[in-house]
C-alpha cells in the first residue's frame, strides 16, 4: 500500500476550566493560530469553580496539533487533562475480531463443532482434501501477509509497527467485498524464509495477499509462491497499483479519444509498482513505453546491475531513446510517475503531445503539484484523496479476490487483472465521465461486483478457475 | 485434543414421496429398524401426486444412518432427494469469521483506518513496540496452531484434515472468553520447521496454543518456543488435560478424604499428556506415583531408549517398584489412565485401597468399560461426555489465556496451572460435591471467570505478569 497524505484528523482535548478566570474567546483564538478548526464543544462535568469540557478540532497534520498543545496550557484557567486522536482511539484494542458462523448453545451443538462430531468432518476432509473448500474456512479466507519492511512512506518499520496496515485491509476486505481475512506479519526479512513461512501456513486460506514487502525481495517472494502453491498469490502494492492505473488511463483514454495501441507512455520510477504497471500495460495493448530511472531513459545499449532493468530494457522503449525525462517525454501521450516528488517540470508537460495525462502518484508528494500541472494538463490523476481522481488500491484487491475465490481461481493472472482493470473503469459511465472523474470512488458499491464478474469470466476463459461460482 | 464419542446426531432427509403408493408407516418402521428417532417432519411441497418432506431423525453413529439410508429407498413411492448430517451442516464454509469492531462509514473513518491516518499508528508503534498491546489486536489475540499429527484419535490426518478442529477451538476461545483466535495449520512436520514458523507469524500474537502435535515433538515445539517466544505458548493437549485431570482429582479428594500427599497414584501411558498429567499432580503435592508403560512400572534400574522415561523414572516411583500394572496397582489408591482401552481389569480395581479412584481418559474407549467399573470405584471419571465426571480441555484453555492475557503474563507457568486447576474444583461447592459431579459442566459461566482471576494472582505471584489487569 502506498501512502497518500492532507487528509485531515479530529483531536479531542480534555480541558479543566477555571470558571472564574478561563477565557472561551482565548482558546478559541489559540486554536485557530495553531492552524485547527473547533468542530464541537461537550461540556464534561461543571461545578461553581471549575468546568471540564471536551473540544473537537479539526488538524491537518501533527505540527498543527503539537502547535496546538504548546499554546493551550499557557492560557490562563486552562488545563490540559488528555488530547486523544481519533485516529488512535480508533486502533485501541485493534481494529477487527474473531466472529462466530453460528453460537454453541448447547452440549448437542458443541458435540458437532468440536468433539466428537468434528472427527466426522476431519475424516471427510482427510479422504478427500478439495473438502477443504467447503467444510472449512479456506474458501473465504485471505491472509494478508507482510514482513513491515515496506510499509507505506514509512520504510523498513518491522512487524509489529506493519499490523496496523494489514488490519485495516482485512476490513477492507470484509466490509467491501465479504472476505475473511487475517493479517501475519512475519518476523523475518529472509526471502527464504518468508516463502517457507507462507507455504507452511497456507492451509487455512485460499488466497495471499502480499503487501509492502520491500523490493526486489517483493518480486522472488511472489513469483515463488506462485509457483509453489495452488492458491492465488497477490502482491498488492504491485498489481493492485497497476490494475488501477489501467483502470484511469482507459479512462483518461475516453476522454482524449485516443487508442492504447498508439500512446507513448513515459515512465519514471521503475521498482517494484513502476515494473508490474508497465508490464499491465503492455497486456493491455500499449506498445511504446518508456522508462526513466536516476539515470534516465531504460534502453537495450548497456547492461544494468540491476536484473529486472535489463528484463524491462528489453520489453519497453521500442526505438531505443536514451537521455534525461526532461529529453524523453517530448510528444508523449502521457506521464506516469511513481518514483519522487517534484521531478515532472511545468516544461515537461508543455513539451508533451496535445491533451496531456499525467499520473502522478508518488507519495506523499506527487511528482508535479496538482496545482501547478493542473492548467497544462488534461487528465492529472494522483495517490491522493484531497484531489480528484486518486488512484487508490482498495478500488481493486476486494474485487478481485472475491472473485478469484468465487472461482476457486488457481492464480491471479495477467487477464483477470486487466479483466478487473477494465470493470473499475466501466463503472463511471459516458455520462458521468469528464476530466475530474476517470475513477469511481472505493465507496461506490458497483465496483466489487463488477470486478467479481469480469475476473471469474477472465479466470475460466483462461483456465485458471476450479469451479463455476454461485450466481 | 482427545476425541469423545457416544454423542448422537442428528441427520435431515429430504424424501420425495408419491402419495398415492408411499406409507408413513413404512417410513417410520424402517427408520426405527435402523436404529434411528424421528424427531421432526416439515413438509417442504406438496402436490396432488408428490410431497416432499424433510424427516429428521436422530442417529447415534455412521453405521446407523448408512443402514437407514439402505432401507429406505427400498420401500414404495420414497425416493431419497438429499440426506444432511446436521453436523456437517454446521461445518459449511468454516465456522468462524473476521468481524469489524467498528464500520468504515466515510472517507474520515478511511483515512483513520487505512492510509494516511494509519501511518501514525503505525510510527507510534515503531517508536515503542510496547505499543503493540494497545493498538493492534495483539492483547486479545491466540494463534491455535497445528501440524495435524495427531488430531483427535485420528492420528497423523494433515493440516487442511486438522482445520475444523481448530476452528472449532477458536469458536471456543471466542464464546467462552471473549478470546480472539485464529487457526493456523502447518503444511510441515518437521520440529525446526514449525518452530521457525510459528516465531516468524507470531508478531499478530499475544500466545500461542500446540494443539494436536504428535509426540515427542511436541515437547522440544513447546519447550523451544517457550524460550524463544516472550508470549504464552501452552500445549492444550499436554496441559490443558493435566489440568483438569488435577481439578477433578481434587475434588475426588474431598470426597474421599483423602490428603494429597498421601496417595499413591498409578498411571497408565507415559507419552505427552501422561507426563504433563504427572508433572502437575507432583506440582500440586502428590508424592507416589508410579508411572506404567507396555514394559510394565517405569523404574530407576534400567536405561530407556526412550530419553523421556528416563527423566520420569527420576521423578516418580520413589519406593522404585517393578512389575506389571497389576502388581503395582495394589493398594493403590488412584489410577489414571491416558492410554489403552480395557487394560485396567476389575481384579486391579479391586485390588486398590479402600475408596479407589478412577480416571479411565483413553479415548474413545475407556481404559475400563465404565458400566463395568461402577460398583468396584468411589470415584470414575472419563473423558467422554456419555457418562459424569467429563475430564474435558474445554474448562481450562479459554480462561487459563483470558488470565494470561489480561496480566500479560510472559508465560504460563506450573504454578498458574495448578491455580487454574484449584479454581475449576472451586466452582463445585461443598453441596454439590459427589461421586457423579466432581466437575463442572463446561457451560458453567463461573470457569472461565475464576480461573482468569487464579491464572492472574498466580501470574502476579511468580512474577511473569507485566500488566496489571483492568478488574
Amino acid at each position: 500500500m502506498s501512502i497518500g497524505t492532507g487528509t485531515s484528523t479530529h483531536i479531542i482535548m480534555r480541558l479543566q476550566l477555571d470558571v472564574e478566570v478561563f477565557s472561551f474567546g482565548e482558546i478559541a483564538s489559540c486554536i485557530s493560530a495553531g492552524g485547527g478548526d473547533i468542530i464541537g464543544v461537550d461540556v464534561i462535568s461543571s461545578s461553581r469553580t471549575q468546568s471540564v469540557r471536551d473540544i473537537t478540532v479539526n488538524v491537518h497534520g501533527v505540527k498543527q496539533r503539537e502547535l496546538i498543545s504548546e499554546l493551550l496550557p499557557k492560557l490562563k484557567g486552562v488545563k490540559v487533562l488528555q488530547i486523544s486522536d481519533r485516529t488512535f482511539l480508533m486502533h485501541i484494542g485493534g481494529k477487527i475480531e474473531t466472529a462466530l458462523k453460528t453460537k454453541i448453545k448447547n452440549r448437542e451443538d458443541l458435540a458437532r463443532v468440536y468433539t466428537p462430531g468434528v472427527a466426522n468432518v476431519c475424516t471427510a476432509i482427510a479422504d478427500e482434501p478439495e473438502k477443504a473448500y467447503s467444510l472449512t474456512i479456506k474458501r473465504n479466507t485471505v491472509a494478508v501477509i507482510s514482513d513491515g519492511t515496506a510499509v507505506l512512506g514509512l520504510g523498513n518499520i518491522g512487524p509489529s509497527a506493519a499490523m496496523p496496515v494489514m488490519e485495516g485491509k482485512a476490513m477492507l476486505f470484509k466490509q467491501l467485498a465479504n472476505v475473511d481475512s487475517f493479517p501475519i506479519c512475519l518476523d523475518t526479512q529472509d526471502t527464504e524464509e518468508i516463502i517457507r513461512t507462507v507455504k507452511a501456513i497456507a492451509p487455512a486460506f485460499g488466497g495471499i495477499n502480499l503487501e509492502d514487502i520491500s523490493a526486489p525481495r517483493c518480486f522472488e517472494i511472489e513469483e515463488r509462491l506462485r509457483q509453489e502453491l495452488d492458491i492465488p498469490v497477490f502482491h498488492d502494492d504491485q498489481h493492485g497499483t497497476a490494475v488501477v492505473l489501467l483502470a484511469g488511463l482507459l479512462n483518461a483514454l475516453r476522454i482524449t479519444n485516443k487508442k492504447i495501441e498508439d500512446i507513448k507512455v513515459v515512465f519514471t520510477g521503475i521498482g517494484a509498482a513502476g515494473i508490474a504497471c508497465t508490464k499491465i500495460l503492455l497486456s493491455a495493448g500499449v506498445r511504446n513505453i518508456i522508462g526513466i530511472d536516476r539515470q534516465g531513459a531504460i534502453h537495450r545499449d548497456v547492461h544494468y546491475e540491476n536484473p529486472h532493468w535489463n528484463a524491462y530494457a528489453q520489453m519497453t522503449n521500442p526505438d531505443n531513446l536514451k537521455g534525461s525525462l526532461s529529453e524523453v517525454i517530448v510528444e508523449a501521450d502521457v506521464f506516469i510517475g511513481v518514483s519522487a516528488p517534484g521531478i515532472l517540470k511545468v516544461e515537461d508537460v508543455i513539451s508533451m503531445a496535445k491533451d496531456p495525462i499525467v499520473f502522478a502518484m508518488a507519495n506523499p508528494q506527487p511528482e508535479i503539484d496538482p496545482e501547478i500541472a493542473e492548467p497544462y494538463v488534461r487528465v492529472l490523476a494522483t495517490g491522493r484523496s484531497d484531489f480528484p481522481n486518486q488512484i487508490n488500491n482498495v478500488l481493486c484487491f476486494p474485487g478481485i479476490f472475491r472473485g478469484a475465490l468465487d472461482c476457486r481461481a488457481r492464480e491471479i493472472n495477467e487477464e483477470m487483472k486487466v479483466a478487473a482493470a477494465q470493470a473499475i473503469a466501466s463503472v463511471v459511465t459516458d455520462e458521468e465521465l469528464s476530466e475530474s472523474y476517470i475513477i469511481p470512488s472505493v465507496f461506490n458499491d458497483k465496483v466489487v461486483e463488477r470486478v467479481r464478474e469480469a475476473v471469474v469470466k477472465a479466470a475460466n476463459q483462461t483456465g485458471v478457475a476450479r469451479k463455476e461460482p454461485r450466481v
